[in-house]
């Protein structure tokens, strides 16, 4: 097979080529993923993120990619990069992010976060599901695909940020000054996920975000618990404010929250119906007992994939370590991530929940916010999608689950919106036990291999 | 001034005799404190304890004291001493502990928590207020009295135990099967405390404990909080249990909880009438802008020292660091002190919030007992008060404040109930802006050099 020959090659023997490619460079594109995880990229507390901006911007150059760097608000880089084919009017724009989340509780991780280790067909490390084996899946796929051709099937933008984690807070403005370089017929965004049978779930949109850090401080320090019949706790303040801003019914009680919420479609429930999800298995991988008002089936996903939330991330007051001690704390500090649907917006909910304190008598709370995004759809019609699902079938010998939106964020709705490229997420290196944002996250190098093959086919059929 | 002559001797000339020692020792009393505060003994996490515990013994024989020590429960050593007079029939027992409250939050500390420091008139150091320098001014007060005297004015016996911060777990194990030792006329409970104006107060009884930590896990660890929707929230959980427990009008709402509750006698309020408290001043102390319902007075004295309370000492659940992190937390922990009034039993306190958290769907969380202590009170004729207030007038110039009750706890019910000697707080080297259990924990150098002073004249009034 020639990517640069006229005659037109099938999908079937473009699959059967660029899997002799992956299976031959199996050990060296394992080896990139490990490399590119030992490196640090903690963005919550900075540890190693502008190292591993360089080492992004170096994968994108080796690969040929005219790349440049830029500081939205002065935070961490955002590396771009653009690949041009001449066989194809087609681009494709990739989006990828290199940061990953804090490490801790490091005392649960069997293999130190970023010492990648393989074992039992398992590679474990901080980053290897979210986000980094997707971004190195795709760099492994252009190389696969370069080996056999001097030109790659379609044109490629790719920007990879470095602030995802943390809520893309500046990623804005980069979009917004660089909408038109970012032009392209569509993006894949970043990774979706494989169901445990290791099937593909594609994802046509992600929720919003709006994820705040509530502080309250009482008294100029802690002081010992005999003064708790005269004095103010602010464990027991949040403790009462919280207990009225969700009932345990799950019920969100800051006013207006739901007033934006669109109604999920008929044929975003005739999508749901398609999906093929094993409840128990989730549950299993998941590590839970039981689903929330013990859902199950269709109704577990609406709730799943419509339900805006309101999640206590975090909840810090007083003493926590072993043993007692007696004290009020001086302050108290709880971290809210609220998931959004569309026509929700971050900056709405974060004044309807200021209100909310206010009305609770938590005007002096200090309300820090740490992410806002946008929700995002795209309509299931766009033709990567129909690509991706062709690659899906060759690769996976199945169709795969499509899903109306993904129940995570990602700032989807500035490439969307502003730079108007309808983003899709149709590709996969994790699964649902993946332990994302968590100790021993980690993905089947099986899986990431598979991945590799799939991107590549798509880009050869959505390029053909 | 003879302590060993037969002549009587007046208060007045007794008390010029201890101020000259005083006077003439201070820079030696000073350094032995420093010196017992430097050595760290933090029962919470064992730090230091044993090394304190054998200085503890050392001070005692140092002072001529028999010792012997015990282990109830294999825990840290209870220290004991006996010192005997020939002078008097009357024996003294005195209650100390060696062990300290943890130094988190660390950063908060201007000097280093186990490296004692005057600034200003003040000794900063852990355990400067609770208890080392009250055991420490002890010492130096029978040292006086030795300078003078071959033989002291009353027996002395001496209780020193090691895990009081923990809510002495142990101790009647110890005191159970030593009733008959520690058999004497009355005890001299640990240090009570100042006013802000230099006034000492005195305590004539504490408030039980129970201090439990509820501990809840719905999951094997952190998982992203995409799947908010459909998993259960462990600190949700906990704050709507808490929301449950205590109503923001402070109202306990565990059933029964008030059911054992001695209201106050006419006597005890009448008490309180007589204390001089600076409700502002306290404010000030504390730091905080103002008491909880907005009490005043006499009411705001009625509902510290009459009031049991339920009060978070620590929350923690999920990502407290710096940033963001989205995850649905796996854990929850809540530490909980209650502190009990007579006739509250904290075994049956315990029973009532098992049934409280199985009534609120939490019968899976873990409930960790760090504490359990019964409350206590001494009539105000026991003679060992009018020798204290006796000296205090002689040394203060101004009679003591007398409450029915400490409003902070320790095993004095011990002591009361099983061997039969009543205890009171009538000695003082800390002040209300001490920060107990907290960082900068200090006391001023002139007040313990005054509660050397008081503590001296009290054994010799006492005594004759």
């Amino acid at each position: 097979m020639r990517f640069d020959c006229t005659a037109p090659v099938s999908a079937h023997s473009a699959l059967e080529e660029i899997r002799s490619v992956v299976q031959e460079h199996r050990g060296s594109f394992l080896e990139q993923l490990k490399r590119f995880v030992a490196q640090p990229s903690v963005s919550a507390t900075g540890e190693g993120v502008e190292d591993c901006a360089k080492m992004t911007e170096g994968v994108l150059k080796q690969l040929g990619f005219h790349t440049s760097t830029y500081r939205p608000g002065g935070t961490y880089p955002v590396v771009f990069g653009e690949l041009k084919s001449s066989r194809s009017s087609k681009t494709l724009l990739l989006y990828n992010h290199y940061d990953v989340q804090p490490v801790d509780p490091l005392d649960e991780w069997k293999t130190p976060p970023f010492e990648p280790r393989v074992i039992q067909g398992k590679l474990y490390g901080r980053g290897v599901a979210d986000d980094k084996g997707d971004f190195i899946a795709r760099a492994c796929a252009i190389q696969a695909l370069q080996e056999k051709s001097i030109e790659l099937p379609v044109s490629l933008k790719w920007v990879v940020e470095g602030e995802e984690e943390e809520g893309s807070v500046h990623l804005h403005e980069y979009v917004e000054s660089h909408a038109k370089e970012l032009g392209a017929d569509a993006c894949l965004w970043e990774g979706s996920e494989l169901n445990p049978k290791g099937r593909p779930h594609f994802y046509l949109g992600v929720k919003g975000l709006l994820y705040v850090e509530i502080s309250l401080k009482t008294a100029e320090g802690d002081r010992h618990s005999m003064n708790a019949p005269i004095i103010p706790n602010p464990a027991w303040k949040l403790v009462w404010a919280l207990s009225k801003m969700k009932g345990d019914n799950e019920e969100i009680k800051i006013g207006g929250f739901y007033d934006d919420v669109r109604r999920p479609s008929k044929e975003d429930l005739a999508m749901l119906e398609e999906i093929e999800f094993d409840d128990e298995e989730t549950m299993r991988l998941l590590g839970v007992k039981a689903f929330l008002g013990g859902l199950k089936g269709t109704k577990l996903l609406e709730r799943l994939v419509f339900s805006p939330t309101c999640n206590i991330a975090g909840f810090g007051s007083g003493y926590t370590g072993p043993g007692s001690k007696t004290i009020v704390p001086g302050r108290g500090m709880v971290k809210i991530d609220f998931r959004l649907v569309p026509d929700q917006k971050p900056h709405d909910i974060l004044l309807k929940l200021k209100k909310f304190l206010e009305d609770q008598g938590l005007a002096d709370a200090e309300v820090t916010v740490f992410g806002e995004e946008m929700p995002a759809r795209t309509s299931p019609s766009t033709p990567v999608v129909r690509a991706a699902s062709d690659a899906c079938r060759q690769v996976y010998g199945v169709d795969p689950n499509v899903w109306p939106s993904m129940y995570a964020t990602g700032p989807m709705a500035l490439f969307n919106n502003i730079a108007r490229v309808p983003s899709v997420m149709v590709n996969s290196v994790a699964y649902p036990g993946s332990s994302y944002h968590a100790p021993n996250e980690h993905i089947f190098v099986d899986h990431y291999l598979k991945g590799i093959e799939h991107l590549a086919l798509t880009f050869f059929l959505y390029g053909s």
